[in-house]
């Protein structure tokens, strides 16, 4: 299998030595592969980096941009300059078939902008969502959106709802993924007039596993496999997650290091530390795709190592394995052609 | 000190049982303080109760009351027996002078409405929020709105910020308690229309410590002692927080299961994986006061045992003894003349 990949190589807070020392361990860590790179960004920076990794070196190919889009650029900037800048020429990559898939670590908006724009949204999606994989008591659940779109209708919600659902079928392998709509309570009476118009149109889809509302700690709990709810909320619930993780392992750490009991039972259990500290690093999790749209765009964390970077990659590699746009697609033609039939 | 607190003896998924042994509870802890309960419900059911406790029973009185309102009354018709049922009746012994502050387990919805009816708000204030103190890595952090308020205005947005200042300077005796409005991202350029004119006012707004913009994971960071939000996100954030601490939680017990070191060291350390319960205890922070009433009514958890139900009676006594009512009404009044003396 031979595949190319679209980095936007001057992403991230980290610029273009972090993308590629990611790229670098993506490929070494690829099995049965054949993994070529482009690089979009400054050529003469991005070629300082690559002749630090001669195997790199010789699968990758340099495009140097107009115009660079770094963390710092206004997004409104990054969108002016489109198709010529470094992120905007990575995705226009993927939308001329030149590459399978884009990753870039750059400003969130700018890129789900451009991506819209270049790539186009699927028959039937108004507004990509960006998907989390969170783990669960029982596994693992997609909650999304993330924090791409803040102000959602009830129309968006569906269109998430229905996304998640092929993700969870595809990605997590789940033959009817549950989905849930994330509110206040679980009664049907609560929250607002969007969750609720919501749910009556999710309520009614034919073919769907729908499981109605659901409340934040559900998510842990593991409730249902797909959990929905619009950019603002479920931003702000995925980083009370990730600081309460933090939080409390900053709390086990205080506890077991406050008595020479604690001290010795920690040496004694270490490996079943280490074993709930690599569940929970925030590397394992980088890189999250934007649902909805007619290619493949990963977003890896602005603040990521080469390492995170390189599971960015392995995401974008994962998602063209399993030909995961056709399989959106597939799903979500079938579920609307159910409904036309109902109508 | 005397006081006398009115209970509503119907509330909560265990009924009087629980709410006259949690009564029971309170009496024997409170030091110093004279204490006197006024139990409405149905008298026969709440009096066979109160005889197994004699202390207690010698410091009650129990009033009858024409409705029952219990956790399984819809909330419509708990608004509509008002007055005359165990909670209206219970507001009102509040709001005529007769105890000093209402305790109920019941329906939230039906017992902030019918408190904002009986008890009335602070001037200045449109609609009560029930805020929420959660631990953070250096402190606590006052966190508001946790539900009360589904659909939030930039003005209860600016006024939970003032309740939240005055509420973390009295109870969390925080000198000069940092302000933030909880966003997608800390620029000035995030998030909806609400907190964008939030933010505006805020920023404007004199002898107020307010930092901008706060995101989810700051929350457990503690970069502010005050977090504003609106209570559909509030409420999605916190259930959020309290899923992901059982999460890890589980995830520990199951690392150290998995092995005999892992099983070893615990014991050995079993002292402080205690200590580290013991701060994850949902019942010792049960009670949530309705912040912005001329009165004080604190609402407990409706599934609670007696032990949790006694800590939100312990929460209202607090209150009285710190006379919050008056010190929050001081800070909005100061506060709210130095706005004027600046138009």
């Amino acid at each position: 299998m031979i595949l190319t990949l679209a980095l936007d190589a001057m992403g991230g807070d980290a610029g273009p030595e972090m993308v590629v020392e990611g790229a670098s361990i993506a490929l070494s860590q690829a099995k049965g592969i054949s993994l070529h790179f482009q690089f979009f960004g400054q050529s003469s920076v991005v070629n300082a980096e690559l002749i630090k990794f001669p195997d790199l070196f010789s699968v990758s190919t340099v495009f140097d941009c107009e115009t660079i889009i770094t963390n710092q650029t206004k997004p409104s900037l990054a969108v002016r300059s489109g198709r010529r800048s470094n992120m905007g020429m990575a995705i226009d990559a993927v939308a001329k078939g030149q590459a399978q898939a884009v990753i870039s670590a750059g400003n969130t908006g700018a890129y789900m902008a451009l991506s819209k724009v270049i790539l186009k949204t699927l028959d039937g999606i108004d507004r990509p969502a960006i998907p989390a994989i969170l783990p669960t008591i029982n596994g693992k659940a997609v909650v999304l959106d993330l924090g791409a779109n803040i102000d959602c209708t009830p129309e968006n919600l569906v269109q998430f709802a229905l996304m998640g659902e092929a993700f969870a079928r595809r990605l997590l392998k789940i033959d009817r993924p549950s989905v849930g709509l994330l509110n206040v309570g679980s009664e049907e009476l609560k929250g607002n007039a969007t969750v609720q118009a919501a749910f009556q149109t999710l309520k009614e889809f034919p073919d769907l596993n729908f499981q109605g509302f659901v409340e934040g700690n559900d998510i842990a709990f593991g409730k249902t496999d797909v959990v929905v709810t619009d950019g603002f909320s479920g931003n702000i619930a995925l980083k009370a997650i990730e600081g309460t993780a933090r939080l409390i392992q900053h709390f086990l750490k205080e506890a077991l290091a406050s008595s020479l009991r604690g001290k010795l039972g920690y040496l004694i259990a270490k490996p079943a530390f280490k074993q709930l500290q690599m569940k929970g690093d925030p590397r394992r999790y980088n890189g999250a795709v934007f649902l909805g749209l007619k290619g493949i765009a990963v977003k890896s964390h602005g603040g990521t190592d080469p390492l995170g970077f390189s599971n960015a990659i392995g995401v974008a590699i994962d998602m063209i394995k399993h030909d995961f746009i056709k399989s959106v697609e597939d799903r979500l033609s079938l579920m609307t052609a159910k409904v036309e039939a109902d109508l």
